[in-house]
């Protein structure tokens, strides 16, 4: 049986953790061996340089700088953790993968796109997702739902409405230009809600 | 008065950084204004990074991994510490810079060439070194010296001595494709006798 690789993708407080779980647990009674994991992080050495990159002041890196540690973390990710739980037909759900760097550092902090997927061919290569779901929300509904949950994570959810606008435009385009593999998910409503529509996605892929 | 940029690179025990702190001292007794710095760090968020790089098990990060973590050192140390300081008219004497990446990890570790070059072209852009000074010595020499100085950065130093042969190799390629800015400098005998070589190759680029 062969895996497949599921990746969750959208802005902050759209509801994103939550539903991974969701579908871990549905996925996880089937039978099947599936792999929980998440970005920046996933492996060892990916969760240190989360670590660096996610703490500190807003500005504390530039978002060029960003863009290098996010796909270093990525890079480490992809050798120890997913790549080796696909090769053995897992399924590897993660919560942010690529897409995150170019809605974050390219749509909201103007990395060169160009850049991103001249660094994404060599770091991610083959190892693309089957299935991306993008969690689509209001900016003002999701930044509050992130400002009342709190959390440590809170460098990029202190810069600014404007920020947060590109991102969600960022986002949308990302399924504009991967159509083949991107869903966008309306994240508004109850989680039971949200979680009907995951579902609708996420079973055609099944094997 | 315009300042210079100058990278001192070379395999390890070659007595760069000692010849660092003398060319330092030379050109400050000189009423330069200069900043002496390093890689990979150089600026606060640099030196983190630097932490995370190089301790640890000689394997923790793959040579991917390690070239992503280095250019986001370096772009930090570029846009903190080494732009600035060129920009109000200082010298600059870095002790390694991208000679290292094209080193370490392209001939020594594997990395495609085409990618670290890719990767130099949008992190360091037209802030290249004015001059670059190639320590060369035989790998065997400059090995026992380093074992015998000993210290915490031992990742690069336990790799074997295949690995350091290719770096020097590497070194040695570098300043064949960057004739211009690159000299290669005998780093064997006695530190005075090295000191003559290397203000000689300095003092031709001094304003």
């Amino acid at each position: 049986m062969s895996g497949r690789f599921i990746t969750f993708e959208g802005g902050e407080g759209s509801g994103k953790s939550t539903q991974v779980g969701r579908l871990v647990e549905r996925l996880t009674a089937r039978g099947l061996d599936v792999v929980r994991t998440r970005e920046p992080g996933g492996s060892a050495g990916a969760e240190d340089i989360r670590a660096l990159a996610l703490n500190g002041a807003a500005e504390r890196w530039s978002p060029m700088t960003e863009t290098l540690l996010m796909y270093a973390a990525r890079s480490d990710h992809l050798e120890r953790t997913i790549r080796p739980a696909l090769a053995r037909g897992a399924f590897v759900i993660c919560d942010r993968f690529s897409d995150s760097s170019r809605a974050y550092q390219g749509a909201g902090g103007g990395v060169d796109a160009g850049f991103i997927e001249a660094m994404d061919a060599a770091v991610v290569g083959e190892t693309k997702p089957d299935l991306t779901l993008i969690f689509d929300l209001p900016v003002e509904i999701g930044l509050e739902r992130a400002l009342a949950r709190g959390g440590a994570d809170l460098r990029f959810e202190s810069k600014g409405l404007a920020f947060h606008q590109r991102l969600r435009e960022g986002f949308r385009r990302v399924a504009t230009e991967y159509p083949e593999r991107c869903r966008i998910i309306d994240a508004s409503g109850d989680p039971d809600a949200v979680f009907a529509r995951v579902w609708a996605a996420v079973e055609p892929v099944l094997p």
